[in-house]
């Protein structure tokens, strides 16, 4: 079958579209025939060695839509979460590293992680959904919980998990605030429904311009840094702050605002089995269509793969799979 | 009557020991007659003039227990907590600025906020439990839900807060780990129930130490700085560490182990009504006795802050008002 693997580390263009011999289901498993894929930050990490357990080479790719058993499906890349709703196993995974993943004709997963595809979305729509969109559940909903009439706060708008942040929060009722460095991304974001937007690059004040505009109920952030600490200052009284990445490392903080003002602040990573069938059911009852930034076919997902580690996109970046 | 009063701001040594007239209760309002009063870092750092809304002359003092409508009471120094449980109102205050607090022989309060005083427990010992005995429960209990079974850090300790925090958790039947600078301070507080200490003075690899010690279920800390970044390394995933306080100020924060371990970290401050009551329940239940680390008479009250400024004490500092 055709398929991209990572060879050695390096970066994005080590993706490599070759021909390799199709996985072998194991008991318990299902080959589901993948007719699209979708592309996370963590496919760039793992081909510049920024991961743990990186093990080559290896088909990369977490995010898979297709058919297995007659039916369409899409695939929950979450792998042995284990019983505890607070935290995965230590030994769970994720589709795409170190087992086998999306990028490929064919790819054999657990019978547990086989969904069926929610009827409104194409493969392509459908294979744009699962680690984003239940990173993105969990983080508003499991752990931020986001309720109908609060006002939200997403920091750096673009990214796949914001995207749907931006649409789940709108579709529940919410009112939302975003940040971008570009205001074409905050075009697009209030096109999807945004209340208002943010620019930082052109604003550097713009953690006061937020907060003159409203009273924040929740922000959720994966800059870190400066984003972080200043939603931290930014959220009202009692209001919450949920961290779910920190592409820039550390962050200093100020304390007086967390324990003065009796903020949260929840960490919150992927998503559960749970969460992952939650969210489909959210995606199902309110239509949502994930953002879809450009769709490359298989071949040449070293180019996406470099359109993703350039932070160009606003939605998820897909790649085609043929037949 | 004798009070202790603030006429300007400079530091310990500016709390004078005068007569003045004694409080005319408003409607709604209660006369307290002072038996025994407590110091908090509050009054120190009103003296320095690091809180806001400070009108001199004043008389200090959040702590206090007595006598009123002819019972022995203690007073609940949170005044206009308001309805919402997560959070103050913006106007509520705290007893002793910019209100005239428990410094003298009389103090007005309003009726809600004062409570018989638990049994089992001298007027001192009751004047050393509300605001650091609410702060306390509220950090441990209400934000930061500890349960039976569970192990504490509590960093830092020595002030009233986490004394009573230790007292506390011990009664509720968690496992509490405890660290300070000071190998007496350590040894008393194992002599308090603490089930290991670990000084940071001598062992910089302190928070090591506790990781390799047991899994910390929960962490409270006041202290901020490095105390605080390095708890969020050390409680286990799903873990919580709660805020009350920032001593240090900013503290340069790690975000990966904060969303890849799923941790809460919880900002904490003061109690609520609901909070003092459950309180002053859980002492008098599990007879609890506060920790004093020396009581003055009221006129050295001076001296009484310039110990606490020195962060030299093991406890609550008590203050006696002469009857």
């Amino acid at each position: 079958m055709k398929a991209v693997r990572l060879h050695k580390i390096g970066g994005p263009e080590d993706l490599v579209f070759e021909d390799v011999d199709p996985p072998q289901p194991a008991a318990g498993e299902v080959l589901v025939r993948v007719r699209a894929a979708a592309f996370n930050h963590r496919d760039v990490f793992i081909t510049q060695g920024l991961y743990p357990k990186i093990a080559l080479p290896r088909i990369l790719g977490s995010d898979g839509a297709g058919e297995a058993q007659g039916r369409e499906v899409l695939v929950d890349p979450l792998l042995g979460w284990g019983p505890d709703e607070r935290i995965w196993r230590p030994d769970a995974t994720i589709l795409g590293m170190p087992r086998d993943g999306t990028f490929a004709q064919f790819v054999s997963v657990p019978q547990q992680n086989v969904h069926p595809k929610p009827p409104h979305l194409s493969f392509q729509e459908a294979a744009a959904l699962p680690l984003a969109g239940v990173t993105a559940y969990r983080a508003l909903f499991t752990r931020g919980e986001l309720r109908e009439g609060e006002t939200l706060l997403i920091t750096g708008v673009g990214g796949g998990v914001q995207t749907f942040a931006l649409l789940f929060a709108v579709a529940a009722g919410a009112r939302v605030l975003v940040t971008s460095a570009s205001d074409e991304k905050l075009e697009r974001a209030a096109a999807m429904g945004a209340h208002a937007g943010f620019n930082y690059r052109t604003d550097p004040e713009w953690h006061k311009a937020i907060r003159a505009h409203a009273p924040i109920d929740i922000a959720i952030d994966s800059a870190g840094g400066e984003a972080f600490a200043r939603a931290l200052t930014i959220v009202r009284p009692g209001g919450r702050v949920v961290t779910y990445g920190g592409t820039h490392g550390e962050a200093a903080i100020k304390l007086f605002p967390v324990f003065w003002n009796q903020i949260d602040v929840r960490g919150s990573s992927m998503g559960s089995p749970a969460d992952f069938a939650a969210m489909l059911r959210f995606v199902q009852a309110h239509e949502i269509r994930p953002a879809i930034d450009r769709v490359y076919p298989l071949e040449e997902a070293a180019a996406a793969a470099a359109r993703m580690n350039q932070a160009a996109q606003f939605g998820k970046i897909v790649l085609d799979v043929p037949s």
